[in-house]
């Protein structure tokens, strides 16, 4: 593939936009930034990704970034190729208050041919982490390679 | 606290599903069956929990996980304690198709006093594993212990 | 391959002997059983896999663990394929005396084309669990498949 | 404790070597930099740590990691107080060539009063990522706070 025939990041955007999946819609999902090597992200804390008053819930967290790294694998997958997280890690640091955004941001570890690995920032508006997620991404390989 | 006041199953079951959290009935799990050793529960595997046609989402498989693993540790923290998650990993076997149930099973690792770790089983309909999931709850004193 | 060509368990644990590492030696694991469902190990804890004088270094159990997940994948392996470790998770729940044996027993959690997922028990003598290991390796094929 | 209590780095790292563990001096890990936000130190790979004639054996790569997270959190903790690793989990990305030294670079993502949780890069000589560890410590308080 000539490099000249890469997206360009509003491309990228627009394209991604296409697959996002009913789970990221129903989560709220908003991307912000999709590049080969950032995928930047929004999820408003609702209540009903809460833990009753307090918090963003973890599960929610966790669900937010494998969003992300799936979408970060899909940006940077080979024609026809295709791609499944076959473990997530996610240590928890800061309580993400309700109201507030969590803002995810994913970058690479590794990009290889038959594995990627993400890893994302989930931040509250202060800036302080929330949670640290990295996950690997089984590449799949295209039918009609 | 004597044995003989611990609460009888039903109540139990009953007590952990006035405290469940609004992500928990967002997603739509279905508690089975509350012990100090056992979680189970269901979750019907709807539209907006999958990636397009194909199966349940990865995030929502570890959502579901997540939410045992809190219920599994309130059933066994002393009076007034709470609890958070300080880490959770994920390791993704198999599909879960759309329509059908996933069943998650918890059962314990370790239950500390400061810490406890539970292991959470995903599977499908057909029984076969889809994930596993190995979290640790940290129990967060009570303010009037 | 026809399932009687299959070695028995004596010559699996001889093939798995002639295999084993530099770094499986140093450390001083001796082998007692190995099935393509079970492998079974001991480690003395001497003094060089000790934190000074309280207990097994957790290095110490995620190296035996390792080496432990690896020989069960390679016992699964199709004749001239490889295998590497692409993640690793430990969970420590007790320390393991120095002067011990820690006892390490791995089974599958899944055992695929691509990838096998393996967990790993560590146990001290008197049988209580002192960590839980979870690791994915990667399936190599062979040049000459 | 006042800020210009705090040691001076050539103080902490005589300090720290001190204490360092039999399993430490066994793998011939040596500390290059020992400062409050982190640990860099190399690891020779000897035949012993290795994986046949291949590369750095991936235990030896955890065990190396452990060890920095420790030695990170030691540096950080109150007077008194002591610290164990209650999780650790590792994605391996590239293989360390035998005869090269392994390079570990140990950074916090999170400081707090009950836990810690540390990643650490271990690199190649030529710079490439070979793996990445996040691990959680137990801040366990003195016994005569």
């Amino acid at each position: 593939m000539p490099t000249d025939s890469r997206p360009s990041p509003a491309d990228l955007l627009a394209q991604v936009r296409k697959m996002d999946t009913p789970f990221s819609r129903y989560l709220g999902i908003e991307l912000l930034e999709v590049t080969p090597d950032l995928v930047r992200a929004e999820l408003p804390v609702r209540d009903e990704l809460s833990t009753a008053p307090h918090a963003m819930h973890g599960g929610a967290i966790m669900a937010f970034a494998d969003n992300l790294g799936a979408i970060a694998t899909v940006v940077n997958l080979p024609p026809g190729a295709g791609t499944t997280t076959i473990e997530s890690k996610t240590n928890f640091i800061a309580a993400v208050p309700p109201g507030q955004k969590a803002i995810g941001e994913t970058t690479p570890l590794h990009k290889g041919r038959t594995t990627m690995v993400w890893q994302t920032r989930i931040s509250r508006e202060d800036g302080r982490l929330a949670a640290i997620v990295t996950q690997t991404q089984m590449v799949l390989p295209g039918k009609a390679a």
